[in-house]
């Protein structure tokens, strides 16, 4: 077999990413360098700059290049409404399908205590903080409809009722066991308007 | 909807990978930022280097980080057996499978007039210069069993004819319309095995 040295390490760095095994990571490698060199310097100076300067947002946790996000910096949003998800493209994804005007507070996650993932891990704390400091009327639960997803909605709803904040959890039209992330907008708009208390 | 900076840049540039819509480039982008900055860094940091030293091999075409490549370097292989692929993947898939140890020749490509590939893309003087020399015995088109693939043979058989050389397509096996670089290694050993003149 030959020694493909460099080349073979390009590949193995592929694999790295989701979805993509040996075969899809040779083929990306080799369409960068026979096909497309600018777009491959694209991506490696535009990945190394993401991975130095993106973190998460101070008040929400999304990820974002500056110490507040651009949801979080604008005095336009309502923050009585705050919507909790999963992930940020969850956020994305609820700000393109319905125009929610509100703010966010992104977990990073759902309780899963067999992972290792408790209440530290999703920043509980932080949106505790934020609760306390008085300006929420309604809490949106928009995790996943997974067992995991409404285990985590419970539990934080359980910490607004100790706030004496209403908590609400998007429910209509979402098949259980679906992830958010793949709902259509019209399904995820009637969920978000057949919103209950829990 | 918000205004995502870096973060969209990176999305974006994902996206310049084969196979890759912007769904998956965002999970991709996720998947680095949020669980595997290791593997990111190092993603972006092999890319860099790949795209900065990999090259054509002088001799065989194929992509290499040294002026000659392994198989060329290597003094144990027969230099009168020459074979003749469309990509350096088909080489590397021919070598696992049937333990060839002949030289290859990578054509990046076959001719296709339409898209603007003719011989000059190919190599084809490099490849009648190794025909000159005198030292080949047989040469064996391996390209795909494309329509273009079969035209590509042809056209290489020709010039093999002008300078006596014997040309031999493999043959045996391999599905009509299918790509190379997807056939089990028992069909290209069958393939191999029944080549004939053409
Ligand atoms: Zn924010
Ligand atoms: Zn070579």
């Amino acid at each position: 077999m030959q020694n493909r040295g460099l080349l073979k390490e390009l590949i193995q760095s592929f694999c790295c990413l989701p979805g993509v095994g040996p075969k899809s990571a040779q083929r990306m490698a080799f369409h960068l360098l026979q096909r497309n060199r600018q777009g491959g310097e694209q991506l490696s100076r535009i990945l190394a700059q993401a991975l130095q300067e993106i973190a998460y947002c101070a008040e929400c946790r999304t990820l974002t290049e500056t110490k507040l996000c651009e949801v979080c910096a604008n005095s336009q949003r309502d923050t009585g409404l705050l919507c909790v998800v999963e992930s940020p493209a969850d956020s994305w994804i609820i700000d393109q399908a319905i125009g929610f005007k509100g703010k966010y507070f992104i977990l990073h996650g759902r309780l899963s205590p067999l992972d290792g993932i408790g209440p530290d891990q999703l920043g509980i704390d932080a949106l505790e903080q934020r609760l306390q400091a008085g300006a929420i009327s309604e809490i949106i639960l928009a995790t996943n409809s997974t067992v995991e997803g409404q285990a985590t909605a419970h539990f934080i709803a359980e910490i607004a009722g100790k706030h004496n904040i209403r908590a609400t959890r998007i429910a209509y039209g979402i098949p259980m066991g679906g992830e958010l992330e793949f709902i259509d907008s019209s399904t995820l708009s009637h969920a978000f308007n057949g919103r209950r208390e829990i």
